[in-house]
C-alpha cells in the first residue's frame, strides 16, 4: 500500500490517493481534479472508488468528476443523500475491494453524515481516512452547521474519535482537514500521523466524557467564512465540472459590459496594487489562500474578473483556486492598467510606520478577535477584515480621511486598503509585520 | 412482549408503546405526550426509551418531553444531531435494554438519517419499528427535502425497505405513517402488518432495482403541506413542552386588543358558518385533520384566535391538533358571536347544487390535481384549496360576485367559501357530495 498526499494548502486541506496491487482509491477530492487523475495515470492504478467522508463546508468537491473521469464508483455516507448518482456507505458494513476492503465508520461530529473510511489488508487496518474527524493533534470543528447543533455535534465528536482510536496504534491517520483549515479547531503543522501517536499527544483523545469534549471544540469561538454557506449545498446538490482552458484577456474598458455586479479581484503584488488599482476593485494579493479570500469577500454568485500582471501564471491557479470553493463565473483578466485612473494606497515597513501612531490618525487593527487577544495591539479599532463589509465601518474610521491599518503581515490590510478606498478613506498599511510587533516597538526618541 | 399504538389520524401518523417484562419502549410519540405517559402508567410498566425513527417533517416531537417525563432514554439516529441531548443510534449498532435488545436499521430514503429499530426478545427479532422506510403497502416519501434529493432519497429507500425484508416473515411491521398520512406515497387501510405479508403483497418490495423504487415512489406528485417546512428544523432544535391548561375565553371586542397577524379560525360545523362567521375568520370545520389544515392555511407564526360553539370540548382538540403541529400561540376563544357583523356562505346539497351550474357562474374545484385527474369535474376552475391563498384567485374568478365551489365532500369548499368571501365573493358550496358525482349527474329535465 502506498498513500499519495495532496495538500491544498489554502483550505488547509488534503486529499488522498491511496495505491494498492494496481488500483486506487481516491479521497476527498478537490474540484481541480486533474493532479489526482495524473497521479494515478503515472502509477499506473486503476482508480476503484472514490470516498467522500462528508459533505464539505469548505470547498466544493471533485468526487462527481473524478468517478466518472476514472470509472470509479464513488462512495459517500449512506446519510449524506446528495442529489447526485452514489453508493451509500453503511456503518461498518464493508466495501469489498480487489486486495483491499474499505471499512465505513460513522462517525458524526464535524457534521452528522460524516463517515471516516479504515483501509483494511489482509484483514488487518493499515490506514484510516478521517476526513473531519480525529485530525492531527485536534478534531474537526462541529460549530459549521450553526450554533445550535454545535454541542450535540460536539458531544458526538467524542466517540467518533475514541471509536477511532481503537483502531491499532500503527494504523495510519489520514485527515482531510489539517493545518490552515478552517474546519479544525487548532493546528500543529503535521499533516498525517498515526493513530498511536494521536492517543499519546492529541488532547481531544484525553478528554473523558463528550460533555469535556464539547466543551474543549467550542471554547474558542472561530468565525466561520461567509462562503462556507454555499458549500454544503453545492456538494449535496452536485456541481458542474470544473472548467478548463484559458481565461479570457479583456481590457478595462470591456468592463462597462458586464453586469453591474461584476467584481473586480487584483490579484497582484501589493506592492504592485499600492502604486495603483482600479478604483472600486478588491485588491487579493495572490497567496495560498487567494480562493477562500476572494469568495469570502466578494458577492456570492457575482461575475469576477481579475487583474493580474502580464504573463503571470498565478492568474490560472487564482481560477483554479476559485473554481475549488465554487466561484466559477470568471469573465476575464486585466493585464494592462496603463491607461486607466487609479487608486493608491500607502505601504510602510515597521520603522517607517511607527512615527504615524500619533495618537490622532486611527488604527485599523483587521486581524481575528483571537489574534488581537494573543497578540494585543492596545488602542487599534479592531474589526476583523471580512466584516467592514458584512457590518460596515466602525463609526470612528467611518468619516476619516487616513487610517492607519494593520494585521499579521499587511496581507490582510492591504486587502483593507481597497474596502476603505471605496469609501474614500486613505490608507497606510504596515507592512511585514504585526499589529503586535507595532504595539512592541517602542517610539523612537 | 405487547404493542400499543395510537393513531393520530389527522396526520395520518401512529406512535407506539412497546411493554415487556414491566419495561415499555416509546417510539415516535407526538407532541401531545401525556395519554402515552397515561398508558404506561395504566400499564405500571416503566418506560426505558424513547425511540424517534427520524426528524420528522409533518408534525413536532413529544419526544424531549417524553423521555424527560419518564426519566426514558431519548435515542435518535446518529446521523440526526439534534440540538438537544441525546443518545445516538448507530446502524446495527445493539442497544441493550432489559429483557429486550433494540437493533438500530439505518433506513434511509424518507429522511437521509432515518433509522428503524428491530425488537429482538430472547435472540429473536419480533418487531420493527419501521418509522417512514416500509409501510403498509408502501413505503415513505421520498421528496420532502426537495426536488433535488427527491430521486437519491428514492434510490436509497430501495435497499432501506429490502434490507427489512430481511427480517423473519412473523415480525410486526409497526410503521409511523399511514393511511391518510401526506408522507406515504398510497394508502391501503391498514396501520400495521407483518413482513411476511409486505413480501407478498407490498409493490415497493416487488420492484427490481432501486431505480425502480424511485420510479414508483415519484410517479404521481403529491403536495407538500407548507406547514412542513417548519417541522424538520423545529425537531431538530427541539420545541418547548406542550401547553397545558384552558384556552382564555374571548370576546369578538377583544380581537381589537391582539396582534394584526392574529389569525380567527371557526372551527364549528359548516352549517354553523355558513349561517354567519366572523368577517376575515378562516372557516375550517374541526375534523381529524383539523390542525394539518389550519397550519397550513393560517400564515407561520401569527397568534391564533378559535371560533367555536358554547361549551364545545372540540376547541381543546383543536388547541392539542395545532400544539401537534406547532402552532403554539392560541390567545383564546371566541363563543359568542351575538352582537357581531357576520359574513354568510351558502350550502347546497347535490339536488339543490346542480341547477346553479348554468355555463355562466364559474365553478371552482379546489380538490388536489390527481383527485381532478381520477374524477374529473369538465368546466371546473381547478385550484387546490392552498393555493387560493399562496398563488392568489385564478383570474376567471377575480372578478366574479358569485363562485360555486366543489370539492370531495363540502369540506374543503367550506373553507375555501372565507377565503372568497374575503375577497368580497359570495360562495355556494356543494355539500355531501363531491366534484366528480356533480360531474355525473345529469341536468334535472
Amino acid at each position: 500500500m502506498k498513500i499519495e498526499s495532496f495538500r491544498t494548502p489554502g483550505l488547509g486541506d488534503q486529499s488522498y490517493l491511496l495505491t494498492h496491487e494496481g488500483i486506487g482509491v481516491l479521497v476527498d477530492p478537490q474540484r481541480d481534479v486533474d493532479r489526482f487523475i495524473d497521479a494515478a495515470d503515472a502509477q499506473g492504478v486503476d482508480v476503484r472508488f472514490v470516498l467522500e467522508t462528508h459533505l464539505h463546508n469548505d470547498y466544493v468537491s471533485g468526487g462527481v468528476e473524478a468517478a466518472r473521469l476514472t470509472g470509479a464508483e464513488l462512495v459517500l455516507p449512506a446519510a449524506a443523500a446528495p442529489a447526485y448518482d452514489h453508493r451509500a456507505a453503511y456503518h461498518l458494513e464493508d466495501i469489498e475491494g480487489p486486495g483491499l476492503t474499505l471499512r465505513p465508520i460513522h462517525t458524526p461530529g464535524h457534521t452528522p453524515e460524516h463517515t471516516s473510511y479504515a483501509v483494511i489488508i489482509e484483514g488487518r487496518p493499515v490506514a484510516v481516512f478521517s476526513g473531519g474527524s480525529l485530525l492531527v493533534g485536534s478534531a474537526g470543528r462541529p460549530d459549521l452547521l450553526g450554533p445550535a447543533r454545535a454541542r450535540s455535534l460536539g458531544k458526538l465528536q467524542w466517540r467518533s474519535v475514541n471509536r477511532l482510536a481503537e483502531l491499532p496504534d500503527d494504523v495510519e491517520l489520514l485527515p482531510t482537514h489539517g493545518e490552515g483549515s478552517f474546519c479544525t479547531v487548532s493546528g500543529t503543522g503535521s499533516y498525517t500521523s498515526t493513530i498511536g501517536v494521536e492517543k499519546a499527544d492529541n488532547p481531544v483523545l484525553q478528554t473523558a466524557t463528550a460533555d469535556e469534549m464539547a466543551d474543549l471544540l467550542l471554547a474558542q469561538p472561530m468565525p466561520i467564512p461567509a462562503f462556507y454557506q454555499h458549500m454544503g449545498p453545492a456538494n449535496t446538490l452536485g456541481v458542474p465540472d470544473i472548467r478548463r482552458g484559458p481565461v479570457p484577456s479583456l481590457s478595462v474598458a470591456a468592463l462597462e459590459l458586464l453586469p453591474d455586479d461584476t467584481t473586480v479581484i487584483d490579484i497582484r503584488s501589493r506592492a504592485e496594487q499600492a502604486a495603483g488599482y482600479l478604483p472600486g476593485s478588491l485588491t487579493i494579493e495572490f497567496a495560498d489562500d487567494f480562493g477562500s479570500w476572494a469568495a469570502w469577500l466578494a458577492p456570492h454568485g457575482a461575475p469576477i474578473v481579475l487583474v493580474a500582471s502580464a504573463n503571470d501564471d498565478r492568474a490560472a491557479q487564482a481560477v483554479t483556486q476559485l473554481a475549488q470553493v465554487g466561484v466559477d463565473d470568471v469573465r476575464g483578466v486585466i493585464t494592462d492598467l496603463s491607461d486607466s485612473r487609479l487608486e493608491t494606497f500607502e505601504l510602510r515597513e515597521l520603522d517607517a510606520f511607527r512615527p504615524l501612531v500619533d495618537g490622532t490618525t486611527p488604527v485599523l487593527d483587521v486581524r481575528m478577535p483571537s489574534e488581537h487577544r494573543s497578540e494585543p495591539m492596545p488602542g487599534a479599532i479592531e474589526k476583523f477584515l471580512p466584516e467592514l463589509l458584512s457590518d460596515g465601518l466602525p463609526v470612528d474610521i467611518e468619516g476619516a480621511r487616513r487610517v492607519l491599518v494593520v494585521c499579521g503581515s499587511g496581507r490582510r490590510a492591504s486587502i483593507a486598503a481597497s474596502i476603505l478606498g471605496a469609501r474614500g478613506i486613505s490608507t497606510v498599511v504596515l507592512d511585514g509585520a504585526s499589529a503586535g510587533e507595532l504595539a512592541r516597538t517602542p517610539v523612537a526618541a
